[in-house]
């Protein structure tokens, strides 16, 4: 079975592992205050250029969300987001669930154009009941985007003057961040995210992590007593110390965008055969994430010799579908692919 | 000034005031545990056709929404409404500060189409990911709608039947019940509603009361503890006994009717007056509040001798207003808006 | 049988009865932004000697007290109280149900001593793991307390000061504030109120309203978007003029004050006959609420001709019970209840 | 420096780690829907002696606590614990945070005494005013307790069958249950734990894993859409592979109950050099956590030396420490401690 389901089916990177099994003897103080914590937030900091940055780390994707969330908005307020927008599909109500509304927008192939985010805003201080509703209070962005596509820099610093503007917070979902960064088609740097954003998360769960997100705040942007918070919410782990040697591990030499860019790399290769195969693109995805439009009785063909998401219906008699590469997929792994997508 | 704002600008139609006048000075037990909240109701058993309905009053719309929402939905679950719902729109996120999700699905002229919501839940069960999503739990609609339009009966059994087939409770928010059982285009009376619910609320605040909403849980429907959760909610008035007082006497002699009767009665002689006037509709409202479309500088000037609602831009020059009529309505009013609406 | 259960067993006072009726007719605008609002917060600021004290209504106590906690309290901040508080009791659980937690200390009848907030303060601050535990944000104080009992100037200061010292906001329940500040036994004003807390209720429902109390925030402190979370609570009242109109009755020509020294001079006088008549105190209550100990043969007798609470077991054959009197208690029924404690 | 601070100051233990690398280059589905949950839920009910216990996997004791209690109590509903118990100390309001509160009970040497239970279940049901009160829904122990001490089998039964009678679940946080299982004093096994409660966690964290808790629901006790409920909450784990790999190690060849029974051994050697050195015993401990009283200068010098926990004060002069034993913990760092107890 040719295993493309996702980009978290395996355990770690092996310089990952090794660098928790190295230090597994080691005893350290709790709750991430140990110095692999420290290091990592160092070099987390070095790589975003703001040696003001606060870091901090959790177990997953939706903890993070969630957590950044609930720390950062006022009681009154509602995220934005684009309707595909994770919080708002795939996290079972999570962020309601701690109290605040989440305020679907139409986005563009996963993207929350700026120029809807404007509308919205106009429109929202312009209504005269709008104290009787939820004020706009941040924008949650995912970049990837659930859809693999990428915020552009101008994109990016549109949405940032807007959020300023109407004080509203920016943070970006950063869960797979390494194969965004990584991607030839992208002009954005892990630079603009930190000067744009009020928070963002730095995924590792997908990116050769054993589990585990960096939060980072950029400009000492950390809500006070965050740790807290973190602890309210049942998301800070008692060896604090294994999320530090990960992403040490991680921002050690380059790993983290070096994992980034070889999975990148062979989801293109799986792209371009696909293309040449004549499969139909659902959406133009230049990250680890690729969509493909194909007849129901083929993807049941498929899913006999392939795991791989069903991603939704596209007509009466053809579904989209999602391949996803990761740093344990190999090379023989996508031809063997690209070869079942010929009809070989 | 002409008062066109809205149907909860007064106080209470007189015959409540009296009520709450002449019974003023009764040593009663506190919480609704009084004669008066009995009397009132097995009044509203007896209106609703069940006799083994149960009761509830609290004072407000939002309040009432809120507190049956968070005490019927399970917490993953999630209700489903009309994008333009009031829960959706103008509570401020009361529901999801309860912790669940308010899912806008898109509407049809305020009302939310049977196919629509078929459409989602189809959907739903049939994404393979759909356990990390909130679940179905209930269907929230209002009738009359946000925009005074009205269910049909065979709209109300198809919604009614999906709710069965899907295990989600139906839930009818009635803060304007009045003028919608009243008008003359409804085929839909208050026993389909009953038969067809799991809970509604009966409209007082809009329809002639000071104040309160009845809480009606057809067939012994309503939630064990549910005094617990009110107070728990602080929606519990210390001196229930208003509530009753004031339930008791709009549902004594058909009080409640006659109010939506005339109110109705004088909203659609407005509109054959704007019609006759030449102004464009916003939306055919058979109910209390009436949409009409007009130039924006008409407006302005219209709201020197007029007081109502802006309701939404409609392109670059024109908007929707809305005109309430209520209780308090006389004739002359509508006849004056008449005049001036026909530019006299 | 003579009603001495509470002080909201009646509804209103015939002045503030006689207001809600002399403006009934009136069409105003909704959501407490009317002249009435305004007119009774002007009279409040006045009351309090706060010219710049920013005043909002709600309908019910704890409605109050949740709002208010739920809006100064940051997410990881919990409320201290003294055991018997209200919010720790009989408020079913709703601060918690806000998020939030309540920590109940050791109180002394009914108050909570200085020395036992300074003491908890001083542990919490010395615990190495404090930041796993709740913060200090606020002091709930209820005044007069559950038992009837007053905070004395000295003390209030004192309590002020150490919230001033550890940055906690100091709150005061005044459900039953006008028996408190009418009692001959204060020496404490509404001015050293407004000058210690961050917010205070005056309370409506117990004294002499037909419902509603007055929340009070010194120096402009309401926070930011107050009225939305007013209506994100279920706290609105869509009539809120029916607030203003009652409150501004109850502070024009004293008779808030008025209200509160007729009732504790009754409650005073029967007091003075029970001791007389040999009855035990079960606390020295100087305000409306009298606490007395009995048989509990003696009261099972005595329910049969007077409604009253009973309060607590005292041993296994005694019991305390609880007499209240309010605006609507008569001279003539409080000397019927001293006669039957005498035994006559 | 020697290391007694706690349980979770090292990795995994050897087995558990070995475990994790075998498995890691495994393509596995997401979520915990992998054949090592399957395999680690099969031994767990092997293990409690219950073929219909449910199980499932979290990574951390707070999560745990929080994901069980927010899912298994109706919203009106209130935990009961001792005083000192996890969720009423030290995890930040968490469960308050999800709308319930903890009321505290007075415990007994870090026990809830059942006849404590009975008598505030007794005093609650009798009360008049206990439905604007939260209802006690559940009983939650900890086991060992946060002092390190054992509850009986009659405790447990007693306790068991009040939650029987007054329709409340029971819950046991077992963060530590392997070194309760596991100390020579205990007479209760997990077979009574799993026959008695609704609920209990079995803790990785301090007993050897890297990270994760099992939740053990007997008797088919899990809430329907219980994972939904984890998601919503942040605690589902989306490499679920992780807690599965380990626990299946943790109950393969008896490795939990040999762990615990190894650091216990070492607790009671401890505690026999403490006390043959004239220590005094601030708490009588039969597991792997000790508590000592010493002079206070006493402790800073100690300090110096190793690692430990600071528990409270005693009195002007001296305090209680803790110390702690783990997987990790070797027999030699015990016998230094024991010197410079005595003083060596």
């Amino acid at each position: 079975m040719l295993f493309f389901q996702n980009d978290y089916s395996e355990g770690a990177h092996p310089q990952v592992l090794r660098a928790l099994a190295d230090t597994n003897a080691l005893s350290l103080p709790g709750y991430g205050t140990d110095e692999y914590c420290e290091r990592a937030a160092k070099k987390l900091r070095a790589f975003c250029g703001d040696a003001e940055a606060d870091v901090s780390f959790v177990s997953g994707g939706t903890q993070a969300n969630l957590l950044v969330l609930s720390a950062l908005l006022r009681r009154y307020e509602a995220v934005l987001c684009a309707g595909t927008g994770h919080i708002n599909t795939h996290e079972a109500g999570a962020v309601e669930f701690t109290g605040h509304k989440v305020i679907p927008l139409p986005g563009r192939e996963g993207k929350l154009p700026p120029e809807v985010l404007e509308a919205y805003l106009e429109r929202f201080y312009a209504d005269e009941t709008h104290s009787h509703m939820p004020f706009p209070g941040m924008v949650y962005l995912s970049h990837p985007t659930e859809l693999g596509t990428l915020y552009t820099k101008a994109e990016l610093s549109a949405l940032a003057a807007l959020c300023r503007r109407y004080d509203l917070r920016l943070y970006i979902d950063g869960a797979r961040l390494g194969y965004g960064l990584a991607s030839p088609a992208s002009d954005l740097g892990i630079g603009d995210i930190a000067a744009c954003c009020d928070a963002f998360s730095v995924g590792g769960t997908k990116v050769g992590a054993l589990f585990g997100e960096a939060l980072v705040f950029p400009r000492h942007g950390m809500p006070p007593h965050f740790d807290t918070m973190t602890k309210q919410q049942g998301a800070m782990l008692a060896k604090g110390r294994l999320l530090g040697v990960q992403f040490d591990a991680l921002f050690t030499d380059g790993l983290y965008l070096q994992i980034g860019r070889q999975a990148v790399e062979l989801a293109l290769e799986l792209k371009a055969a696909a293309l040449k195969a004549g499969l139909e693109l659902f959406i133009d995805s230049p990250t680890n994430q690729q969509f493909f439009v194909l007849d129901n009785g083929r993807i049941a063909a498929l899913r006999k010799e392939a795991a791989f998401n069903l991603w939704e219906p596209v007509d009466e008699r053809r579904s989209a579908i999602r391949l996803v590469t990761g740093w344990a997929t190999r090379r023989e792994d996508v031809e063997a692919l690209a070869d079942l997508l010929r009809g070989k």
